[in-house]
């Protein structure tokens, strides 16, 4: 079961070797780039920035261990991943506010502003005035827009990149906000990929009429998808594509997505022919890291190194282009090991076949005949007595919060049998990693503040 | 209170000014070894490996939060540690068996020899078979071999450079290796400073006579002095100083020392003027990770910045001399945040004034009536019901593990109120920083694993 489902994750690309023929025709020498990136006198072309949200650390780490799948009597030597190849330092992360640890709203207002805010915020600083961000400033200069992320559109990270708002809860406001023009009378962006469609879409309620942004877009040269398959039919932008209502399914109850919304976005952009700005969110490692669900956790990481793997040989090739990966801040405070065992179960990982949360949707609306086979195909650990004996109590339990009993009671064992570690259901306030390549990928060199990443991206645009 | 206990760790250095002055007037200029170490063509003349024990990434970002001393209200920009501004990479830490998580014996035999081994170790492979250390290479060369500790200097870190031990719990037969020859009839070390006197000078028992190894120390050639006092006025290797029994003080409790008896290992290995390979370990780190006890942690983090701020600058101007600085693996399970808090209390973990175990300890052996004005000066947090409660319930508490009761009721108050999550009593198998400095800092950047640190030292001493 475990490694049935972690081939998914290893399928080979599909359509990178098309860009790689694309850049080796078309792109200036590499070499020649690398010197002016050092010299410091030329801009990249185009910048993309990759956002691991919740990927701390510990989940790089975690991953190498996941993806090498080490047993029990295995001693080789185990391999880098893309991630460690291209590791450039370290970001601190920490707020405008008091608390040292940032949510991913007043995170992502950073990554694209450079401007520290409190946490809530969307594109606002502490005073609650708006902030400039990266895409505005490109927007400005006639470089296209793009952002991609496997949750609605109008969540906190992809929301800050383009929009304003006291509080991330107003997604509707926000929705609104990306189907409005901005003050120079433009979209305010020209590629927008991800879920989201029922808060562009909305029935009529006792306070407010109906809305359909989409209808609005189609009507005004905006193009609407919402399917992979009518994505990859499409030849221009502007283009708004929604895959599902909130958010995507996770990789490891479904399959991975970012590598394809990426290659088409190039696709995109490249025959758009102008400089472009692209923005994509790993989105739900963070999802996974509140729900303390380690194999969850681990393939949403398989999902961005398959589009790391694809995207980083296409830098590298383009010669033009600056890609820098980070990530907002830690999520649920990951630890390999826990409770004073010196292990982390990297195998036992591969072995977990469900989100938790998914698990815990199932056994919920199933009955109680069912339980133990789909226990066994889904986490099939050799359970304790007392791991037992908390399924037979949770599956008698009655009350509205059955779902999420049911869900405390499958961490519990994923966690003991895993020996992942976790402090906190929210945010930690660790350094986050940098990850850069192409010719300036010395830039993010050592320790920086994530405002610094922000400012060089900024500083890039407004140059041109 | 606090501000008062943090004073003394950001005393002005003694010593540094005369050994800067020493580098101006005498050190090759600094340019030309950086044109030669990017070249790859020279070897430093001089290594230094410091080890921040338990020393991971958490540590470092609280510890900028700590130094900061960040109030509720204060919203200025944080300034960067010297860690920060030295970081090149991080390592990876996984040991030789199955477990991925590496104890401090199997990290330092690492380190210390480039071989990964099985969690226990001290200098010796998966087969039990002894490996060789950069310490026994550089002996081979005729260069010198210091080694600093602020434990007693056989536990796991400095033991593993020097000597080979199926267990590190062998401490004695450690310390009969320390005061042995190698198999060329030299002393394993040149200089060795730390504590662990009781494991030199042992009264005899039923099973064995009395050993005084200090006793033969002196009668063979070699220095022995047990105060800093004493040590400030040696010129001459070989030297061994003990300054405690076992492990010194912990900083929180005391003062720091690890400037000072690095200054006055600098002044020895340089007075003897031979190329030297110097490990320093920042040692109580770690005993403060495993009692999740994050002022302990922090005031011993203080110690280690005290130093690099030393000795960082000191390398930079000496030009012939390699400095890398990291961990053997992270301890505790540190988070900067817990149990759905987005908050560090940096500000509040500087009002901690006296570690958890060293409270423990006074509080088991104080009246009752004392209890209150001991607690309100060494942990001052204003209570809960709860947490007043639960100290009435551990003061009535009567058995032989009252005192771990104690440390555990301080612990979680202490927790609760700096929101520092911990994850284990041990040890996690996370990746480490790296910190370099001086002209092959290059040679670091980027991630590794811990091997690859190791594997560097020894090839630049095989080049002597």
């Amino acid at each position: 079961m475990g490694s049935m489902m972690f081939n998914k994750v290893i399928t080979k690309p599909l359509l990178s070797s098309l860009f790689i023929l694309a850049a080796l025709t078309t792109a200036t020498p590499v070499t020649s780039f690398a010197q002016t990136a050092e010299s410091g006198a030329e801009t990249p072309r185009n910048m993309i920035l990759v956002i691991g949200d919740g990927m701390g650390f510990p989940y790089l780490s975690a991953y190498r261990y996941f993806k090498d799948g080490r047993g029990m009597t295995d001693r080789a030597d185990i391999e880098q991943t893309i991630f460690d190849q291209y590791l450039v330092g370290a970001a601190s992360t920490y707020p405008a506010d008091e608390t040292l640890v940032t949510d991913s709203a007043a995170g992502a207002t950073t990554l694209a502003s450079g401007v520290k805010t409190y946490n809530g915020a969307i594109g606002v600083d502490p005073n609650r005035e708006p902030v400039k961000s990266m895409m505005a400033y490109a927007n400005e200069r006639d470089m296209l827009t793009a952002a991609i992320a496997t949750v609605q559109v109008t969540h906190a990270t992809p929301a800050a990149f383009f929009t304003h708002s006291e509080s991330r809860r107003l997604e509707n406001d926000i929705a609104d906000q990306f189907a409005s023009l901005d003050d120079n009378g433009n979209w305010r962006f020209d590629l927008l990929l991800g879920g989201g469609e029922d808060f562009f879409v909305r029935p009529a309620s006792d306070e407010h009429d109906a809305v359909d942004h989409l209808e609005h877009f189609r009507n005004n040269g905006m193009r609407v998808v919402t399917s992979f398959e009518e994505l990859a039919t499409q030849q221009r932008l502007p283009l708004i594509g929604l895959f599902a209502g909130r958010n995507l399914p996770n990789v490891i109850d479904d399959q991975t997505r970012l590598k394809n919304m990426t290659e088409q976005s190039l696709r995109l952009l490249n025959n758009a022919d102008k400089p472009y700005v692209l923005m994509i969110e790993a989105s739900m490692i963070d999802w996974c890291g509140h729900g303390n669900d380690i194999g969850c956790a681990m393939h949403e990481m398989a999902e961005l190194d398959e589009l790391l793997e694809f995207l980083i040989p296409y830098v590298e090739e383009q010669g033009d282009t600056a890609l820098v990966v980070t990530a907002d801040h830690s999520t649920g405070g990951l630890t390999l090991g826990a409770d004073g065992a010196y292990q982390f179960r990297a195998a036992e990982v591969r072995r977990q076949g469900r989100a938790l949360r998914s698990m815990a949707t199932d056994l919920n609306d199933m009955p109680w005949i069912d339980w133990e086979g789909y226990i066994e195909t889904h986490l099939p650990y050799p359970l304790s007595t007392d791991q037992q004996q908390a399924i037979v109590d949770v599956a008698e339990y009655q009350a509205d919060d059955r779902r999420n009993k049911i869900n405390d009671v499958l961490r519990d064992i994923l966690n003991y049998h895993t020996r992942a570690g976790w402090t906190t259901s929210g945010h930690t306030g660790e350094d986050v990693p940098v990850i850069a390549a192409g010719p300036w990928a010395d830039r993010f060199r050592g320790s920086q503040d994530h405002t610094d990443i922000a400012n060089q991206f900024i500083e890039w645009i407004k140059a041109h």
